[in-house]
């Protein structure tokens, strides 16, 4: 799983290069990470009219495969289904985007996050084969909850398994940014006592924080079940800790620019 | 602000439509208070590859116009640029979706997000009146903590304002939809004691938190300012109070489903 996404056109990041990424571990963390995806397509390929639905998704590699795709679960509708029923299935691009702390600076101009984003593109289909469908349906769900699949009631059943859509999308390009440190501010009011003086600069540490689990109104299981509460303890802690360190990291060293350099 | 957005063949939700909502006020209040919005556009008209942008943005009312607009402040790349230039502006959609809960349900295919997201339809060009670009700065720079604009060093100087673009997107249809509640399961496994007495049902609150904010480097001022402290205490206890809240009210009522009605 280790390399980089090759750079070409669709994915080159040009601007604040210094915070992107192109390694394919990070980008994948990232999308894995994330509660919700962003997709993208052109529903109407005549007019250049875009849509944004919200779908959970994770990546993954189906052992038959030779590479990871994305695998995305939601409401696939009648018009998404038909673009992407066969190859090479319709233009996809995916963004998935944490928020870990907002940096305040002395100027609105130097506000910034402190964040991780990821984009895909590539080709989306539908997952025809029933064990590869099975296959991703365990994949999602436990990146929900880990272990959650296995303690509901499966397997699916045959309208389950019918009712239930899920595209393969294959990752043609991909990158990445990642924002984490300090305040940076630029030299003019750096020199400013009156700014410095009056200003407050630092970082609000910002993370998606899980609550004490609620029991629903027909759960008859007393205690909270392990795998439910190891995932909200762990997490919590892990998240918390991410953010506040990235929020006493050095600022990202920008790379110095060459004369002439288009950014 | 009240009413609510016309339904078209654009924004009509087909699916779960018991969850979905053309308010206007509600649809606002989601993308208003998302950190970051999910911006698609297609790039190149000849193809239909759309790309997604994280961006962050605010819908406001700008006093001379007739109606709000969702202003996005990020990088604009020089594509972007060119085709935003001039009216009607390039076809954009917003996407903004907040997690508020997981809900576990007995069987894989039940599980839910509580959640509410939102989709914006429209045109965007960049704001040039630099009266209005000002106003967009504040009005985005105080979405991400109120008050901050005026506690930090302004007004922006011609350098800043030069590097600072605005997207202006009108918003020709949107939609919402909102998920709340406990769990809901099928009939056919809630008639399974088997099930029943083994699968722990419920919902896990979901809510992004506030961390204790961290000093800067070069920061001089002691206290955390009153502006800062007020919205991480009053944002923790109000999002916290929501997840909670939403885990445990009724499950949506489904609408009745007419004979032959297509979902």
């Amino acid at each position: 799983m280790a390399g980089t996404y090759h750079k070409d056109e669709s994915n080159t990041v040009n601007r604040y290069k210094h915070q992107a990424t192109y390694d394919v571990d990070t980008i994948h963390a990232i999308v894995n990470s994330t509660p919700v995806l962003h997709v993208s397509f052109v529903p109407d390929t005549s007019v250049p009219v875009p849509v944004v639905l919200p779908m959970i998704g994770q990546i993954g590699h189906y052992p038959s495969d030779s590479e990871s795709h994305c695998y995305l679960h939601g409401y696939v509708s009648s018009r998404l289904m038909n673009l992407a029923a066969s190859p090479p299935g319709i233009p996809l691009c995916v963004a998935a985007t944490k928020v870990d702390g907002f940096v305040l600076t002395l100027t609105p101009n130097t506000h910034n996050y402190n964040y991780r984003s990821a984009i895909l593109h590539g080709h989306g289909t539908v997952v025809s084969s029933d064990e590869e469908k099975l296959w991703a349906m365990q994949l999602v769900t436990n990146s929900v909850v880990p272990e959650r699949y296995e303690n509901s009631r499966v397997p699916p059943d045959n309208a389950e398994m019918q009712s239930t859509q899920i595209l393969k999308m294959r990752i043609e390009s991909a990158s990445g940014k990642v924002r984490e440190g300090v305040p940076e501010d630029e030299r003019k009011d750096m020199k400013r006592d009156d700014v410095l003086d009056s200003v407050w600069t630092g970082v609000i540490p910002v993370y998606e924080k899980l609550g004490e689990p609620v029991g629903g109104p027909y759960n008859r299981v007393k205690e909270v079940p392990e795998h439910v509460r190891r995932f909200v303890d762990g997490e919590n802690a892990r998240r918390w800790t991410y953010a506040v360190e990235a929020s006493r990291k050095p600022a990202p060293v920008k790379r110095v620019k060459k004369q002439n350099q288009v950014e």
